[in-house]
């Protein structure tokens, strides 16, 4: 049995990628493939063979260098530390567009995700149905964590509001907040954050888009 | 003038911290701020001065030790870098939750992406009213694109889907392909895409809620 250790050593980007990875090694372990080479997954996801070696030693999780990886040990791991291997639930507070449509995005639900309830302030959007949940008051947050023993929570409130809902979260028990909103977030240690911004993802498409005009400017 | 130059050669990390700078830059010059220090920054992002410094150095942008970065100058340095100063035409295909839920999307209309067509390949959905557009057949995506000279595009469609869209989305002259689906897209050199993933940002959260208590458990 091959167990990661000192999770908390592994670095931002590394850690970053290694959805990535799970996501080509699931696929191709449905395509049949019983050993994959570094170098494939390292064109797949345009690293250096070199980057992805050292990102599953992390792991501890070694290849053959002709061989390169069992499928099915690398899949294994991968969905181990990364929480695939079981089934997490997960409360959404905000029921705008973005919160309601969260609450049903089959990606999440195939891959372990159970949203378990939808919150908001708004009593126009109170008891308006999302799916077969039903939009609950904020007030029954610790209520409903506490109950359901949730660990993960989606804020996807206006970024006015993010850190008092941040706040809430963590007082509730919440380990784990993936922030949504234009805002930044600070919460205590031994809480953690994730930003996952589609604006600042569009931001960084536009630089990179000038980025490779700017290229092709200079080869002319 | 300070002038940005080869932005091509700034490391993936720094640029997509670049985002997360404007976002802090463009509320503390809300608030009055005059003078930025790299610790300020540092601090609210869980970065290092020296990290804040040598990243904003790759915009040619220098504070001095005392007191920091010109919040104007930062300001207008970085939203020239991810486009902020203008308006992005954007083009959503696929009508789903999300793509209707990001076609409403506030934050994106407030920093200047314009959603100016959206568009499905399900007859039961094109027509259909999303905010002040209706769903347009996935067939008039070139039509549009030429004649509204459309650079960006969110593709919000199921991963088995993805790579075909993203290559009809190259063809139609696309440079830049923001890609929600769980899979991975491959275009041709010269064109840009970044990933957004959800369920990529869940799985991080839970790896990082994972790493915490193992921390917790060593102190013990």
């Amino acid at each position: 049995m091959v167990a990661p250790q000192a999770w908390s050593r592994i670095p931002e980007p590394v850690v970053r990628r290694l959805p990535k990875y799970l996501s080509l090694v699931q696929q191709w372990r449905a395509e049949g493939a019983e050993w994959i080479l570094s170098a494939d997954l390292a064109k797949a996801l345009g690293l250096t063979g070199s980057t992805v070696r050292q990102d599953l030693s992390h792991l501890k999780v070694t290849g053959t260098a002709r061989r390169g990886y069992r499928t099915a040990e690398l899949e294994r791991v991968l969905a181990r530390v990364l929480g695939a291997d079981r089934t997490w639930k997960v409360v959404i507070v905000g029921a705008g567009n973005l919160g309601r449509a969260l609450a049903q995005h089959g990606d999440l639900h195939r891959h372990g995700f159970k949203i378990c309830a939808i919150f908001d302030v708004d009593p126009a959007v109170i008891g308006r149905k999302v799916g077969d949940l039903r939009v609950r008051p904020f007030s029954e947050l610790d209520e409903v964590v506490a109950a359901e023993k949730v660990k993960l929570a989606i804020a996807a409130v206006p970024g006015a509001a993010a850190q008092e809902v941040a706040d809430h979260l963590v007082a509730a028990g919440i380990k784990g907040i993936l922030n949504l909103a234009y805002a930044n977030v600070l919460v205590r240690p031994g809480v953690a954050v994730v930003n996952a911004r589609l604006l600042e993802s569009l931001q960084e498409l536009v630089f990179l888009v000038g980025a490779q005009a700017e290229q092709r400017r200079k080869r002319r």
